[in-house]
C-alpha cells in the first residue's frame, strides 16, 4: 500500500534538514520496498511569503488527505514583526488544532556518544530516557475568551485556560497505554493547589488510572517538576501535562540532554474507526535562521522525527529501529555536526551526515 | 525606632529554622542595638489546626500593621486532602494578596563554597547569580471567571490570566530599578508569540524601558527561558516574568544552584508616601515535613531572608553584607548542615548552624 507523506520544509534550516529525510526515504522505497507517495507543501514564513497566509486552506486540506506530515520548523526575525495574527506560529497552532493533534510526544533522550554535551553532570543524565506527553490541542492557548481590551479606561490583557473532562480523559489514556509500553511510571504535572483547571485534570487522570493498575501513577506541581528535572530527571519515565506546562517543561527537558539538534517529536490525534490517527512529526529543534542554508545544520532530529513517524504512522516499527541504530553507529563512528561537535570528533556537513547514516 | 516584625514560622520546619532568625536578632538587638518588637502569628497548617483557617484576620491584622514578616514556609501531607479553598496554600496566596505583594525577588546565587552541589558543571554555575523578579499578585493566580463547572452536560474547569497594563508598568519599574543596581541587563519572559496577556505585557515593558535608557532589554519565550537557563545561566542578570511563569522559572533556577537550603526570597509591596513598602520575607525551600523537628533543616535560607529584610525593609544593607559575609565564613569554615552534605566537610544541627554563624 501506498503511504502519503507530506511535507512542509518550512523556514530557516527546515529545508536542508527536509532533504536528508527525503534521500533516507528514496533509500527506504528502494531497498525496503515501501512506496512513499510524497507531497510538498509550504507553512510558517514561507507560506507567508507566497501566500500573506502561514497556513492556506489547500496545505490544510493537503495535510487532512495525508497518512502523515513531516515538519521541518517555522519562524524567523523577517516576520517577527508580523501582526499577531498571522505570523508564522499561527499556521503552526491552526494545523495542530485543525487535525485535531492533542497527544504530542516529546522524548527526552540522551544518546551515549552525546553525554558530555549536557551541562549537567555525566552520571545526572547518563542514560536519560523520558517520554513527555504534552496536551497540543487545548488549555491556554486556544481557550476563549482571550484579546486585549479597555476595562474602565484601563487596557486588560487576558487569556482563558479551560480544559473539559473529555480532553483530560483523551490526553491521559494516551498517557497511561505509553507508560504500559515502557516502564509503567507515569508522573501526572498540573498545579492543583491554585488553578481549579488542573483540580479537575488531576480528578480525571486519577479516575482514568483505575483502568491501569499497572501503573504507578504520581502527582507533581509544576514548579517542583521544573526542579526535579534539573536535580534528578531519571526519575521519570512518562510525564503528561497541559499545553502550557508541556511547552516549558519538555523544552527545560530537551536542554538536560545537551542535543536538541537530536529530539524528534510527534502530534498525534484521535484514531478512527480502522484505528488510523492523523499525525505530524516534527524536530524539537526551531529554524535556525542564523544557519541556515549553510549545509551545517544537525539533520538527525528530523530523520528521528521520520522514524517515529515509521513507527507510530505505518506500523514500521523494525524499520524505526534500524534508523535509530544507524543513528547510534554515525555517533559511535565519531561524526558530528557543529551543535554537537566535541574535541576528537570529525566534523561533517548536514549532506555528509546524511550520506553517512544511509551507509550505515 | 522600633522595627516591627511578626514572625509567621508555619509548618513542617518552619518553627525551628525561625528560631535560629530569632538567636540572630537577639544578637543583633544586643550588638547593634536595633530595637525589634517581635510579635508571632500563625499561617497555613498551624492555623488550620487551631482556627480552621490557614490565615485569620488576626494574624493578616497584624501582619498590615508590622513594619515587615518573617515566614517559615507551610503546607505537609497533614493538609493534602483539605478541600481546595481552605488548604494551607490559600493562607499564603491570601496574605500575598491582601498586603498587596506584586514583587516577588528570587535570587538564584551559587555559593563558592558549594558549586559542587548543583548537578550542572562547575563551568557552568560557579559565580551564578541572577535576580528573578517575579509579579506575585495577578495574572492566572488570580484572575476571574475560575472554576469547575458543567457546560452543555461536560464538566470543565478554568482559569483566567490577565494583566492590566498598571499591574505590568510597577512590576516592570521594580525590574528595572533592579536592573540599574546590578548589572544593567533585564531579560523580560512572556509568551508572547500564543498569549495577547502577554503581548501587553511585552509591550508595557517596552514603554517602561524608555525611561531606563541605560539598561539592555531582552525579550524571550518561557519555553525558550527554560532551555537557556539549564543551557547557560549566567547569561542572566535580572529576568522578570509573569506570575505563573516566575513560579516555574525560579524554581528552575533555584535548583540550578544545587542548594535550595541556602536561598532567600522577598515579597514587597508598593511604597506608601514616605518610602515605607508592605514585604514579606521567606526561604525559597518548602516545608519539608519528612525531616520537621529532628534539628537537621538548614536555617541559612531563612537567615538569608532576614538579611533581605535588613536591606529592603530597614535599609540597614551593611548589616544584611554582616549577615552574608557570615553565611560565606561559615561555608568555608566546613560546616554543613545534612542538605548540603559533602564528603571531608562537618555535618552540623540546625542549633549548630545558627551557634556558628553568630560566633562568626
Ligand atoms: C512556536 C510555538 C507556537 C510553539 C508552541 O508554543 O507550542 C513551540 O514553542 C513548540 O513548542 O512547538
Ligand atoms: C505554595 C504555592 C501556592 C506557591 C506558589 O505557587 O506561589 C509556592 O509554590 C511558591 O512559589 O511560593
Amino acid at each position: 500500500t501506498t503511504k502519503k507523506v507530506l511535507m512542509l520544509p518550512g523556514d530557516g534550516i527546515g529545508p536542508e534538514v527536509m532533504r536528508q529525510v527525503q534521500r533516507v526515504m528514496d533509500w527506504m522505497a528502494k531497498k525496503r520496498s515501501v512506496n512513499f507517495e510524497i507531497t510538498e507543501g509550504l507553512i510558517g514564513g514561507a507560506s507567508i511569503d507566497a501566500h500573506k497566509n502561514p497556513l492556506t486552506d489547500e496545505t490544510l486540506a493537503d495535510a487532512m488527505a495525508a497518512d502523515a506530515v513531516l515538519l521541518g520548523a517555522v519562524g524567523g526575525p523577517k516576520w517577527d514583526d508580523m501582526p499577531f495574527d498571522i505570523k508564522p506560529e499561527r499556521g503552526l497552532l491552526k494545523i495542530r488544532k485543525e487535525m485535531g493533534l492533542f497527544a504530542n510526544l516529546r522524548p527526552a533522550l540522551v544518546f551515549d556518544a552525546l553525554v558530555g554535551a549536557s551541562t549537567l553532570k555525566e552520571d545526572v543524565v547518563k542514560g536519560l530516557d523520558i517520554m513527555i506527553l504534552r496536551e497540543l490541542t487545548g488549555g491556554i492557548y486556544f481557550g476563549q475568551p482571550r484579546g486585549i481590551e479597555e476595562r474602565d479606561g484601563v487596557r486588560h490583557g487576558f487569556n482563558t485556560l479551560v480544559y473539559s473532562e473529555p480532553e483530560v480523559e483523551r490526553i491521559a489514556r494516551v498517557a497511561f497505554d505509553m507508560a504500559m509500553k515502557r516502564d509503567k511510571r507515569l508522573c501526572s504535572v498540573d498545579k492543583a493547589n491554585v488553578l481549579e483547571s488542573t483540580v479537575l485534570w488531576r480528578e480525571v487522570v486519577e479516575r482514568v488510572a483505575k483502568d491501569f493498575p499497572e501503573v504507578e501513577l504520581s502527582h507533581m506541581y509544576v514548579d517542583n517538576a521544573a526542579m526535579q528535572l534539573v536535580r534528578n530527571p531519571k526519575q521519570f519515565d512518562v510525564m503528561v501535562t497541559t499545553n502550557m506546562f508541556g511547552d516549558i517543561l519538555s523544552d527545560c527537558a530537551a536542554m538536560l540532554t545537551g542535543s536538541l539538534g537530536m529530539l524528534p517529536s510527534a502530534s498525534l490525534g484521535a484514531a478512527d474507526a480502522n484505528g488510523a490517527r492523523k499525525a505530524l512529526y516534527e524536530p524539537v529543534h526551531g529554524s535556525a535562521p542564523d544557519i541556515a542554508g549553510q549545509d551545517i545544520a544537525n539533520p538527525l532530529a528530523t530523520i528521528l522525527s521520520f522514524a517515529m513517524m515509521l513507527r507510530y504512522s505505518f506500523d514500521m516499527g523494525d524499520d524505526a529501529t534500524l534508523i535509530e541504530d544507524a543513528v547510534q553507529n554515525v555517533l559511535k563512528g565519531g561524526l558530528r555536526t557543529a551543535d554537537i561537535m566535541q574535541p576528537g570528533m570529525a566534523k561533517v556537513s548536514t549532506t555528509v551526515m546524511g550520506e553517512s547514516l544511509i551507509s550505515e
